[in-house]
């Protein structure tokens, strides 16, 4: 069910740095998974890695090519099947987030058949899932939640992963959308999961575990916005969430996406949150806030997480710049 | 995309009238509807509707042969498929509610194809949907909320809308899940839309409409169904409701299907529904609690409709045994 490391990141023709923020995500994250970058003439993103040839990347391991680049529309661009046609005789596998499924391109399809290599379209659940039980199970789950969507969650999981792990914890990620799961090697992409399983899909990607394992739950959404929420609950319920973590970007105006909807007050959204995740774990509690501050000036940055800090009376961290430490600390 | 009608019910095989439940919803909210049942040799259920041969029934009128039995599995029996053939070169179109597919019936999809008829497979949506946006629609919209799954929420929509036009108000089922589907001859099967779409599905299914009219939208799951929440609150923030009815099952002794969950108060649910509804519609609020009483003994059943109704001040009725009358002097 994993894709295999080490990773080759393929940046194609991206046209900037943004468009290969996928590719980064991993090499920030994974950076031992990844033994170089390949890309087209026309790319105008680097990850500052050693530029690789399929020969040279198969030579230093690599198993998978990762598209690590979206461009417009999530399609699978002409300029690039041929390049993983050949990525395919050389051995690797192939894995993308994007909306089009390399399983719907012939020729790729063809080849990964005749030679045995396996196509991950993460973006799309490749299984289907039984209706979410609510038994309780066994092992230890925190689960990101947001204030809104892209605030953060997914880098506050890893970030908690990592420093989980670097405090000697047995921690895993549970990855919930494109970008967590080619970081993860594994995951379901829960908004594509058909609604009535939603709740069922979090059950089986974060199964029974040890008494003493943390599952990091990437979270998705917010309970608070008009267009997602609905997979926000489900995720909520399934994870079956014991440490909560709120995810939250101080100078959004709006909800994406929503113009006319304003962002929940942190106090109202934490309260939402955990009556919803007491239905099925009644011992759910926030254990910390997560705030991004890229976009604020240092000498407010401070006095905001300070000020949380008192008023909420949880730790609150900026988990790129300052880690996670303060919020682990909070863990039974 | 309307089924049209009438119908021709086809009960097939039914092991007994529980099987041929969906059936006797269409039966009895849509009697102009229906030109009569049609049953094989090993059927044990009957409508009370006149037995009909195909001839019959096309010459009284019939469009669209309705199969209104589920068997274990939701399969379609191998014993039906023949008289299913027959009836596409009579010229019927075919719907079903099933978990399969009758265009996953190769012969069946080929002589559709060749004769123009229509496949209609409710609980499996045809079209993709937009994410929710959010935005405010003009005319009035009704949602059915529960308790818990299966408490009476189609049933309550349904007495809602036939009271409703028999007021000669504007109104409108707005169904959600298959049998409803196949009694309004058209809606979506909610639960089944992918997670991302699920409130962009149910504003597709209630679009902007006349100020004075009322889309009844048929309510599924509860948000207190550890299994199913996340379909009913993107269903409720799609619904953008102005006006809600909590339905509930008095003698439920926990949620449907999960044994370890206990119903939520219904204050409680409540108020949970009334907080998220008002995300999308701050002006939404409850006008009735419809409460099944066919388990409980007479009684019972009017102390316990008295005592709601002081306690939650709001019209309490049995939709089945009273109708909604009551309810729908709360409008405005």
């Amino acid at each position: 069910m994993s894709i295999q490391h080490p990773y080759l990141l393929f940046l194609g023709d991206a046209a900037d740095q943004l468009a290969a923020k996928t590719a980064q995500g991993i090499a920030h994250w994974r950076p031992d998974w990844c033994v170089g970058q390949m890309r087209l003439d026309e790319c105008h993103a680097d990850l500052g890695l050693a530029d690789v040839t399929l020969e040279q990347a198969a030579a230093a391991g690599a198993k998978t090519l990762v598209i690590g680049v979206a461009n417009r529309g999530g399609v699978i661009s002409e300029a690039w099947i041929e390049v993983l046609e050949r990525a395919l005789l050389q051995g690797f596998d192939l894995a993308a987030g994007l909306h089009n499924r390399l399983a719907d391109v012939p020729s790729l399809a063809a080849v990964a058949d005749q030679h045995g290599r396996r196509l991950f379209d993460v973006r799309h659940p490749s299984r289907s899932f039984e209706l979410g039980n609510g038994r309780k199970r066994s092992g230890k789950r925190l689960l990101t939640v947001g204030t809104d969507c892209s605030v953060g969650k997914m880098y506050t999981s890893l970030a908690l992963e990592k420093d989980m792990r670097a405090r000697g914890m047995k921690a895993d990620l549970r990855a919930t959308g494109q970008t967590g799961i080619l970081i993860a090697g594994s995951g379901v992409s829960i908004d594509a999961v058909v609604s009535d399983f939603i709740s069922g899909a979090v059950e089986w990607l974060s199964p029974a575990n040890e008494a003493d394992h943390w599952d990091v739950v990437e979270g998705q959404g917010s309970l608070f916005h008009a267009s997602f929420a609905g997979v926000s609950l489900g995720l909520l319920h399934g994870a079956q969430a014991d440490a909560l973590v709120l995810c939250h970007e101080p100078t959004r105006r709006h909800m994406r996406g929503l113009p006319d909807y304003p962002l929940p007050e942190l106090k109202d959204c934490m309260a939402a949150n955990l009556a919803a995740a007491r239905l099925t774990n009644p011992a759910a509690h926030f254990v910390g806030v997560s705030i991004n501050t890229s976009h604020m000036a240092e000498d407010e940055a401070g006095p905001l997480l300070q000020y949380l800090e008192r008023e909420l009376d949880l730790p609150a961290v900026d988990a790129f710049k300052d880690g996670v430490g303060p919020i682990l600390d909070r863990l039974d």
